[in-house]
This record gives structure tokens, C-alpha cells and sequence, in this order.
């Protein structure tokens, strides 16, 4: 999985039947270091996840292991909520930090 | 999911023989500011997007979760039409102001 | 789907059974702009694509779409010949008018 | 699959109720010279891989055909702890040397 | 598929139970000019692959279409040891001359 933090939502009307109902959010991933980075994905959401939020984004056929989107045309999908990353003994992120 | 635009079509006619009818786009990715990149894909279209359109390209096995695609050795679908695009507060892309 | 030329061959004796028998394409990647990119994929031919024509190839499970492939240990597949490539009113490339 | 270095673990409590008691590493890639790479993975492990340790990863379906992850939304899993990397005559690495 | 060479060896003890009896070659990516990328991928090798050999590997789920691999959490496996590569008229490589 990659991590991403939530950057936006894309709005559709004109769409796959099968993707009524479906919330997509605009993901933008983070490197290593926390930073930004260029590369983004539009990815469903089922988890719950707000503005700003770090999550775990899964890709390819895993989009469609999340419960109702089996049969959906998803290569993209929201699977967790971000609490903390560590790297080494350093805390790159926390999500209580975060929004205290 | 990735957003892109639509440029142009690719027409063929010896092909594999699942792939009769179906509609090829060319779509040219968009990144997080809206502007073209050099990165394309060819992609089926089943939901009558348009030249110039922002749309929603689902790859890989996903894009054969579109009805009637089941069978057929797509690795791309246009899979909806996109309205709006927001970033933040900032509202990235409308179809309406694209088109008024 | 991307846009690929036929470049050339690639020919095995020592291989997975199931591949006896299958045309195994060279193919160069080409731009928005028709120029040939450095990225290339051997690719399964059923098509019949002859030397430098421009043609569409599948990636991933798609490539196993392909009546005869399903249980190949095939990732990517030829999967198209190409006839006109348009990029807005432009006509990009012309089987007929490369052949002439 | 790719080579990786253990380099610290992602918490969630908030994510799809499948992935409820997976631990998640966040992998670094290590190129052919045995340097970090800016490309990460964060990945299921169930081969109990530890921190600084060289690992492969298995990415795509592949990652949901290690035991009990068959339907979870994985995209990434740990599938092996390296003991020794050898490149032409060359150790590239031996987890020996490392923890001695 | 791409191109690769036979550049080492990787073994692990501690693994997924089915990866028992694998044998993990490390492949080093080739260019369409025959030389060696940064690129690599750690590969299931059925088809008796040596050392500085040319092969073609198929990576995702088609690396699972190799007899006994159905199982397995491999992303890429040798499916082919290469005899020759043809671009255009032009011998890019021979498994004979090379070996002579």
C-alpha cells in the first residue's frame, strides 16, 4: 500500500451504474520524509476518511477486495486511516498530533 | 483512478475479434494543477464521454468489471465523466464552466 | 492500452510449455507525438502484426483475455493493429499512408 | 519481488474490518547496490520479519495469496526474510553479517 | 514481458511455506540496446535459467500461470531462457555467440 493524504473529492454524474453511492476522494501521495509528492490517485472510500487525513491506499484488484466493491471498476480504494507512521525510533506522523 | 482528458480516438479494424464495437479513446493524464502530461492511455468508453471531456481511467483488471467488458483483453476503461474536481477549497475542474 | 511499433523478434527453445507455439513480439512504445520512447514490451501476437506497424497491446490480465492465452504465462498481448491514430483534428498517424 | 528494508511499521485503528490484527511494516526498496531507494511499500507481514532485516515483496494479487489474506484489500505482503544475496561471485548481503 | 539477464541469486530460510523448493533469481532489466538498467526483479526460475543468460519474465499475476506456481505469492517468474533478439534486421543477441 501506499501512503496518501487526502487532498480533495471528484464529483460524478454521468458514470458506471455500479458507481452510485461510491465516495471518491482526490489522494495525493507522500514520500518518505512526510513531503507531498506529484503523483496522486482518485481512490473510493469506505473507511471514513476526512480533509488533510493520512490513509493506506491499495491498488490494482486489492481496490475490489473492500466489502461492496467487488464488482465495481475500482483500481483504487481507501483501506485505513493513518494513526501513526514510525520510522526507525522516529514518529513521521501521528494523526492525534496532527489535529489537536 | 486517474483523471484525464480526452484527445482523440484510435480506430482499428484487425483486431481481436471481442473487441468489435467498442470505442477507443485516447486520453492524455491530468496532474493535480490540471495541465496535460506527456503520459496517455488507450482506453474503452462506454459511458459517451466526449473530445476535451475530464474523465475517470480505471486500468487493469479493473477495467473489465464494466458490463460487457468481462471477456475482452481491455487493460483500460473510461469509467465516468467527471463534473467537478475539487482541491482543497479550490474548485480544479467544472465541467459546466469548461462548456458554457 | 498503449501504443506500440513492431520492432522485431524474439525467438526461445528453453521455455514454459505453454508458450510453444506463441509469436513473441519486440515492441517499442511511441508518444502522443508518434516518436518512439525507450520503453519497450515483448508482447504475444494473435493479430498478425507485421514489422513496424503501429498496434495496441494489453497489459497484465488482460494479455490472457486472448482466446488461446487464458492459462499462458503472458503479460502482455498484441492485442490490435492499428488503422488511424486522431489527436484532436490532427490525423497522427495512417496505416494506409505509411504503407503506400 | 522486490528487495526491501524493514524500516518501521504503520498503525490504524480506523480501516476495513479484514485487516484487524495485520501488522503493516513500511518497507524501503534497495537497489542492486544494496543502496535505500526513495520508493517505498507498506506491506502485510506474517513471516515475522524484524527491523533493519532484508526482505522480498510480493505486490499485486500476489500479496493475497499468502495464507489468511486471500480476502483482504492487500496489494503488498512480506513473503520472505533474505539470507543472502549474491550478485555474479559477489555477497551482496548476508543477514549474518548484518546482525553479528 | 521484458528482458532481463541472470545476474544472481537470492535465498531465504524464513518464508511463506509455499516459496519451499523456489529457486529466486535475481534479473537485471536490459534496454532495447542490449545493456543493463537499474532496474531488477527477483524472479521463480522453472525453466533452469544460468548465470549471464537472457530470459523473459512476466511479472503480476501471469507469473502464477507456471505449472505449481497456481499458489504461490510470486509477482514475477522466468518463463522463457531467450536464444535470440531481432530489432529491425539487426542481431541484438544470440544465446550462441554469446556462449561460444
Amino acid at each position: 500500500m501506499q501512503i496518501a493524504r487526502v487532498r480533495g473529492t471528484v464529483v460524478s454524474t454521468q458514470k458506471d451504474p455500479s458507481l452510485r453511492g461510491v465516495k471518491l476522494l482526490l489522494l495525493q501521495f507522500v514520500n518518505e520524509e512526510g513531503q507531498l509528492l506529484e503523483k496522486y490517485e482518485v481512490a473510493a472510500d469506505s473507511v471514513g476518511a476526512g480533509f488533510d487525513e493520512w490513509v493506506l491506499v491499495s491498488r490494482g484488484s486489492a481496490a475490489r477486495q473492500v466489502q461492496g466493491n467487488e464488482q465495481r471498476p475500482l483500481d483504487a480504494s481507501v483501506v485505513a486511516i493513518i494513526d501513526t507512521v514510525h520510522v526507525e525510533d522516529r514518529l513521521l506522523y501521528s494523526k492525534k498530533d496532527q489535529y489537536r
